[in-house]
């Protein structure tokens, strides 16, 4: 936003009332080293035009278009997923493998998800793999699977998409379709989701800023989504101590500033076990509205990010500790 | 660490055990492709080398020598501050303006953060400033000030010091030294303030990782500090939507895995005054034993940060929903 | 890396050894605190198993295996794009305009890259964007033109492929398919890209690494991809006076270690006009084979980053500055 | 800078003529929607006030006052260094060991750097080492072996300061002192170095913007600091695969568009023996005014950053490829 200067305003003095509500700015001068207008570099509470002209000094108001109309349309609505919601009154818990490895394990996984009040079941038929030798997943097999165990517990199934040419199979098990970080800006894959008219849990690209985020919900609201879900996962950090770098500051931009759904993943977010549970509680204390986090019945055996899974005793408590009720 | 293999060990079955355990591993075969050890790239929860010995097939352990076994020492107790402590069983507050503008600033910010709960009241005698032009401080003056108004009610003062000829003037008044950001890798003044024998209040450097930080550590300890207390007050990120990027992660390693006391600044941490309520409960929730918050009695008149600074009614509603007694 | 030691190695002059043949390595110990081996956290220049074995005190060396081993057996040759090729004696020039907006304008391009000695040609007919709401290309039509106008000047055509459903029709027309930056881990798409049979150009994601990166192109290699050569476009970095920050330390590492073909985008790599030409001068210095830049007869006019687009007159200078022949 | 527009002004069309200038713009709009200003984000060549009241529709400019106005005035000027200069028609070279180990090692280090070509000789007698338990230097003795080695060679001298109780001693014997990275926000050393009126070398720190890196050298400046050259030595990133990611877009804009004098350290900028010299070559190619190298008569005895440093042989091959006159 810029606020423009009446000719014979105090410039030092309207700079110092916009500080004092919560505005960092800087001073735009003409030829002569007369200060004009003053940029409102990063506003700290939202602000609205008539607050800003309420200020002594100030001759006018401009402002930028937000870039996503359609994701400030959904701004305050909870996200509806199959038979719950993401963004109501209590806290959302997904839960389920990381990678849908048999039906014997899915099911295991789902009861254990299920018993801790998790209302939503998560896992990958399709994994995407920074390595081509590495499990890439069972695809329409685990579908069944996953379909399968949501509808034994009567939970709603989340799972993620990676081509364009398995959307419908997806969208056809899913409730909520997952576009994973490294998509985040696969622009045909949203438009492909999207046209799919199901709600979609975006998650973050590892170098995406929150703009590039909105901008890609954007993307999905315009060619279809009835709605989309945030989910931070972490980004690329400069500190090898954590895999990826947790920003709990993005997640209370998006909620209380943005008013968007959120949820955040922190067994991807900071890649150990260890610390699943207090970043989980980091997250609802900032404002997210659930966490999704991975199980497995046996750890020791998991295809793949098995460092990672909780086991269902360590789910069962993280549960309690953010007031799921089961 | 390392973990040799027996020659006839199944390497894969060992390394999916370790998994199991929440480590992250990596191969290491011989000439002819045999797999002879694995490395534990990132530990997810720590381990100890008894637990690796019990894993089927290994045969030794290797293990890299902390680089800061005085930090390691003080695991885990409290740091004293003054009359109080940080790290107990309460969440210690500390607050205070940003920077000690006069007599009558300061007596009336320690009055709201007394008020308010904070049992330390924190404050700018020397500030340093990005550029040359701006306001740095009234020094020894403000120093008085600061604790006069800490006296006046029973209140411990932190405050920081940025030049090795203000060390000993700064250890006088304050019963914690405060080294900044900016600072956080100047051995210099580290040494100086540690050979004060006082303890440190340490802020993260805005490029250090957490290995960076317990070896700065390490430099206060190792010169004759009592204690250190880490301070993360943000890092450097790329998401212009934010001045810094709180890195609640790190909390949260520094606390549960290495056992160190740990506060949060949230008015750096995000530079936004209406996200410092949910950022200080999320730090809290993260590991922190507290936070650190600007305070000023008329944000609009402030010298500097005015923008990321709480009134008096703020700072009592998030004193309250942290928990902080009167 | 990792060097096993002999029971009475001099473990610390063992490493001085292995640091003056260009090592950083790490000290690991059993219980006893006695050094058993030492890990070469970075090779600085590449090092052979026999070289460490010469050592004195090194007992046996082991090695983590390659995750790219396609990507490795390409090293060393030039990448054959239509009837040229990139990574030969001559520094390749890749020119055209951003986006292909008419039949004229891509005509006038590519006169103007033919004469300033360009033997390939770029433009694209598919765009992505962050926004919904920017101009995304003219697909199939724009496709033609490019063809055409390459034709005419006998060069070879280099496009963006952003869509599974595209691959068939860019591969028809294309001598050489783009995987753009935001696409770099799409692996659905890397994949059918792959199959094409076709040399493909990576374009580095804004938080990939370069291992990241070469598995990536591993994907493409491993799905039938002829051959891949990779494009240097600029990271995400934290400091706003440059939207990306070229990372040509990363060049010279694929160029002089690993052996690959590289180009260097500098027009995206700082996005400024007038920083073109010096980064794309260092850009060769530093081991790049080819520069490919955007070009535009009217930046005025231009639909899409007309900021970064050079004149006629500005990539006729940057040729000859080059080395170019006409 | 700011560009507010006529009251009829067709809003697309001036801000195409921008962007065809080369400027990154963003639209600024009152309540009702209309197009009253555009912000130019980012000017990709410099851009006077005088050309952008040329472009149609334009009614004003406003711009930000520069916060260093004695950097910008030393813009254009060689730095004076004793008896040579960094910035003028030759490039310069600066050589020597990284930390002064005795008075041997220094003479055959300055005796290889003289032979080399080199006119500055460089060495730690203070050495900021990230452990308490690393070799940290030989302080004066050290500071009398580089005098007495760099006047054998009629070469003058840079050294570091670490503390302001050293900066007398420092500035006794050297002739361009140097402030290290992890000190270039040290105000109070800033200030105490530029007080002894000599010329500066002032790294980079990790995580500086050029912006506040521009700062930190005004405070230099302020103090009476005769001149300062900027030093690019690598920044942080994300990747393991390089110690540092050395920034050659900063170095161009410093140059080319900010007129000042840089040097890279590209032993530490990337901190691989083998990549030193592709990226010194390329430093000067971005605009360099000059490198500074580290040189070990036998690598292998190093007591510190053995891994980079060069060899006698390598240092003269590099000294000859970038055009270095002996």
């Amino acid at each position: 936003m810029l606020v423009n200067l009446h000719a014979d305003a105090d410039a030092a003095h309207t700079e110092r009332s916009l500080r004092g509500l919560g505005l960092w700015t800087q001073r735009l001068a003409d030829d002569e080293g007369h200060i004009r207008s003053l940029r409102i570099v990063a506003p700290s509470p939202p602000i609205s035009v008539d607050a800003l002209n309420a200020v002594p000094g100030v001759l006018s108001v401009l402002s930028t278009q937000s870039g996503h109309p359609l994701v400030d349309a959904q701004a305050g609505r909870p996200v509806v997923v199959g038979n719950t919601q993401i963004g109501g009154e209590q806290p959302a818990l997904i839960a389920g493998p990381c990678s849908a490895e048999s039906a014997e394990q899915v099911f295991a996984a789902a009861e254990i998800a299920a018993t801790s009040g998790a209302k939503i079941l998560r896992g990958g038929a399709y994994k995407p793999r920074t390595s081509p030798y590495s499990f890439s997943g069972h695809g329409p097999d685990a579908l069944g699977w996953l379909r399968e165990a949501a509808d034994r517990h009567h939970m709603a199934l989340v799972t993620e998409v990676m081509s364009e040419y398995d959307v419908e199979r997806v969208a056809d098990v899913a409730d909520l379709i997952q576009i994973g970080s490294r998509n985040m800006q696969n622009f045909a894959l949203l438009r492909a989701v999207g046209a799919s008219r199901q709600p979609i849990m975006l998650k973050r690209g590892r170098a995406a800023t929150v703009e590039d985020w909105l901008l890609a919900a954007e993307h999905a609201l315009d060619a279809g989504a009835s709605q989309v879900v945030f989910c931070e996962r972490g980004i690329r950090g400069f500190d090898p101590s954590m895999r990826n770098l947790l920003d709990l500051g993005a997640v209370a931009l998006l909620k209380h500033v943005h008013g968007q759904t959120v949820i955040v993943d922190p067994s991807h977010g900071c890649g150990r076990r260890d610390l699943v549970s207090p970043m989980a509680k980091a997250a609802y204390a900032a404002g997210a509205d659930g966490v999704m986090v991975e199980v497995h019945p046996h750890p020791e055996t998991a295809l793949s990010d098995g460092a990672q899974a909780l086991t269902a005793d360590e789910l069962r408590h993280l549960a309690k500790q953010i007031g799921v009720s089961v």
